[in-house]
């Protein structure tokens, strides 16, 4: 692997100052109990960014935004100890950015504190990532069953520094990010979907977006009737926007991925069922964008007969064969110069 | 920069279980307001180590430990943007790791929980990191006065996800790092500086330390009448071990680096108190390892001529003449075959 450059910044952010003046030698001291804050300043809410700059690299970098729980660890060494994304596109003469969006990873600096609770919730996202129904994986999954695997993943998780869900702080952190690359493909996660969509209509360096099992608060015209989405109990209605704002969805390339063991039809495993909803309103959604003259593709991996992937398709077993649809797909659209 | 292999990992670490039996239907879907935990599990209190392989690499790698408040982000890009520690050795051939220490950055999911305050304490970090008084740089310091370095540096900070000072969580976590990689070079900052000597101490795998500005909490052996350190009101009484402990430390060469502006006489200036009272410790220990029949030199910058640096040396604007000390070292110890 030969890199021109590789390095890493912050972007974007806030500045909180508090009143006063401060007195270098009055408040200078260390103090474990916490600072004498007046007149001090703290800087948070930006996003931290490590890129890699491969030798006779492509014009148009990858640029790969964690999911709810995460880091840009996502994109690095898999589970099970092979190369993940990160690696994979470097060798494929792809900029890759990862990003570590505000409160995670090495941007965990926030002006705005939070509790973390430390709860034991591991068997959850074990579902809800469809490696299975605890304690089971599920038969065909692409997920090594070595012990070890499953420590490395439980282990890439890290809490938020601040409040949840601040999804305009994320979005201008990110839009800025765009701001000082220039153009780029946004390669989104899950929970980082919609924020990509978010992202996509603030700033029009984003050339196409790659979204990896995104969540399903897809951003819908008004005047559509969109059914609200029903999960369980749980029932979300569906943000909209103007329709001149809409346009700009069939501005660029889309495609969404799905993986397996997302059932047809309504299923009791919440795990399942969340995946169900999610895709059909994709599906749903992508169909509207293409009304509207744009670009949008929803691929279900098993019917092009690539089976087993979890909501990590990034690092599952066959991780390789989702890149390979990834390249098609930047090679079709030649967003690969 | 050629690189033969890049990858990251979680090392060491703990694991909760709650009493109880999952279900994963009844439990299994996402709540806002936090999971059902009945017997779930927690990974955390992990190291996440990120680590480059270069080409044609020496025998020997250089594993870098951040200090309070920091990540990995200490050793990559400085914060005036020119290439950190991280790439200068990948380029002097060193394999590189970089460590998140539990609780920080990539590592930031733990077992316990913590509440983070968002406190605003940049100005009081400019002073003990002897960038100046605020708000006036040192006139010799070598820290650009382009408003953006300063702005970078203030968010390359990151809270504790977790209590403070977990000592030997830390040195757990790090040591199981040294198992799993085998022999290797600790390169420490700061805080770190005494978490380094205890690896050292638990791991033979430590094969030499090189501590830039460590604090003042060094392990002295029991019987050595050792005056307590006072900096301002706080007193702090020294760590001791057993001698047979404590003759470890001869076992290993071992640099200490200390930077500019570290007053000889006492200071109203806490920030370089602080710093004065550390050195000051620093070459009494440093002499007793000597007189233990080891192999411990502390290096004052100024005194041969490197100048302005700060707390921070390994990304001031002359750390390349520190990494330029570094590599002498490495050099006469035969630790870069």
């Amino acid at each position: 692997m030969v890199l021109e450059q590789q390095g890493s910044f912050a972007v974007g952010g806030t500045i909180t100052t508090q009143p006063g003046k401060f007195d270098p030698i009055k408040q200078g001291a260390f103090n474990p109990a916490g600072p004498d804050s007046k007149g001090q300043t703290r800087h948070g809410d930006h996003a931290y960014v490590f890129y890699q700059i491969p030798e006779h690299a492509r014009k148009l970098p990858l640029v790969f935004w964690h999911g709810y729980g995460q880091s840009s660890k996502t994109w690095e060494t898999t589970p099970d100890g092979r190369e993940g994304f990160q690696n994979i596109f470097l060798r494929r003469k792809f900029p890759v950015y990862l990003i570590d969006q505000p409160g995670r990873g090495k941007a965990a600096k926030q002006t705005t504190g939070t509790t973390i609770t430390a709860a034991a919730d591991e068997q959850l996202w074990f579902g809800i990532f469809r490696f299975g129904a605890w304690p089971n994986f599920y038969d065909n999954v692409s997920f090594s069953r070595d012990p070890e695997a499953l420590n490395q993943f439980f282990r890439q998780a890290v809490p938020d520094t601040g409040p949840a869900f601040q999804s305009d702080l994320y979005v201008n952190a990110v839009s800025a990010l765009f701001d000082k690359i220039g153009e780029g493909i946004l390669v989104t996660h899950s929970a980082s979907g919609s924020l990509g969509w978010k992202t996509a209509l603030k700033n029009k360096n984003v050339r196409a977006i790659i979204s990896l099992e995104p969540g399903g608060d897809f951003i819908f015209p008004e005047g559509e009737k969109i059914e609200p989405t029903k999960i369980g109990t749980r029932v979300v209605q569906p943000a909209t926007i103007p329709e001149s704002e809409f346009v700009k969805f069939t501005k660029i390339p889309i495609i969404i991925y799905y993986g397996d063991n997302i059932p047809d039809q309504p299923s009791e495993n919440p795990g399942k069922e969340q995946w169900r909803t999610f895709f059909a309103i994709a599906r749903k959604w992508a169909q509207l964008v293409n009304q509207y003259g744009g670009d949008a593709q929803v691929v279900h991996l098993p019917e092009i007969n690539i089976r087993g992937n979890t909501h990590f398709m990034m690092s599952d077993l066959n991780n390789l064969q989702v890149a390979d649809q990834i390249s098609k797909f930047l090679s079709e659209k030649k967003l690969d110069q």
